[in-house]
């Protein structure tokens, strides 16, 4: 398991006349989670670009519990329970200042060749990295 | 069940640069697809609003099976399954014009009082829309 | 002159907790209103890119006069005034349907090679179909 | 003058598929710098709101000079150059982490009642407040 934390403040964008973040947006979330996830890990999603491989999302999963508001500060806590082959799932769990729980997601991403976009396995260098942090908890 | 379907052209801002649309948009998608569900049945989700009730989401599932590409003219279709009592679900099934299934969501809603935000039932004239419909299948 | 008119209703992602159209999404709006205008030339910015060209942005700049709301349906009036040289400008004018005018806009964009992004100037077969409409007002 | 500086890093989601940030996506960023602009002021634009003051936009300027690339970290300088009255006009300069200027842009925002919409002047706590940071520079 890895686990990874990052903080993001909600933008007047992203809310709705509701008066909460657009449902919509928590995708957005996601990523900057799963990115800060990647980064935390000594590396990027930018930098897996770089290297030729990209990793577009299967599926989506949400479950919305209280809603966003604006200028909330956000925390994304993003975990990675198993190591990747030629998926790799992030689990999201988003929670207010005051610790209250506001919505949990996961993603399922598959690592495929950025020209001819066929599925490869998880790159050995992004693995060795993961399994590491693995390692320490 | 009650199956409606709309177009919508995708516009430049929803791409990414892996050159397909970002796989946050569909829930914008989904949206025009219940909204145009919702305006078929001789209503729609402003006159749903200007009655006093909200109809926040709950949770969403989205399968991304092929990318929709910029400027495709998308189908979306939407099913409403069952009728709804305090929670509603809609189903989605995208198609680019060749018929191709790109996309498959569902998304669960619940009816809410829009000031007090307290969970209500199905308003009963929503309800015999819907009936109509149903029935006409 | 050239002039094109196409419509949109406005999405409730696009809303902001004001209630009214978030402000930074008119650009979207204009994207619109400018591709349907290439389009009713008989050709598309999709096309433009297949044929090796980019359009990037130079400059935006939006008057808000009265917000749009969830659900309206405008009408976007896209106007080329002058035969593009390395430049196009588009003028954007955006009613209700009532026929109140909600947003002035324009955008200057520049013709670029899309692999070198050096700027061109605008391609012969685009003018052309420019001038075709020209002459007919 | 009161100058403000905010960090800012580029989403996936707001690129397209020119490879670059969405022209349109700008207006977010700057929302971003003023927010931050008002928040180093020891008050928010969230505040203001509570307190019955919106601050609907009435013009956007944007001159695109360079583009914002994805995971980019930029920096955006928000400047106050006049003292509010009714209105109050925020600059803009977005920067990339090398120190290249990548963006400008201005809004110019009034001050209305929450509720009737009606325009007023610049509070005067916020008015005080923004003069103790004039002064200092």
């Amino acid at each position: 398991m890895f686990v990874s934390e990052t903080k993001l403040r909600v933008r007047y964008s992203e809310t709705d006349q509701m008066g909460v973040v657009y449902y919509g947006n928590y995708a957005q979330y996601y990523e900057v989670g799963r990115v800060e996830a990647m980064r935390e890990l000594s590396t990027s999603y930018s930098e897996m670009e770089k290297r030729g491989i990209a990793m577009p999302i299967l599926s989506m999963n949400c479950k919305y519990i209280r809603p966003a508001q604006y200028d909330d500060l956000l925390i994304i806590r993003t975990t990675i329970a198993d190591m990747p082959a030629t998926r790799i799932r992030f689990d999201y769990e988003i929670f207010d200042e005051k610790g209250n729980l506001l919505n949990i997601g996961e993603t399922t991403l598959v690592f495929v060749d950025k020209v001819t976009f066929k599925p490869c396995r998880s790159p050995k260098w992004f693995t060795e990295l993961l399994k590491k942090r693995f390692c320490e908890r």
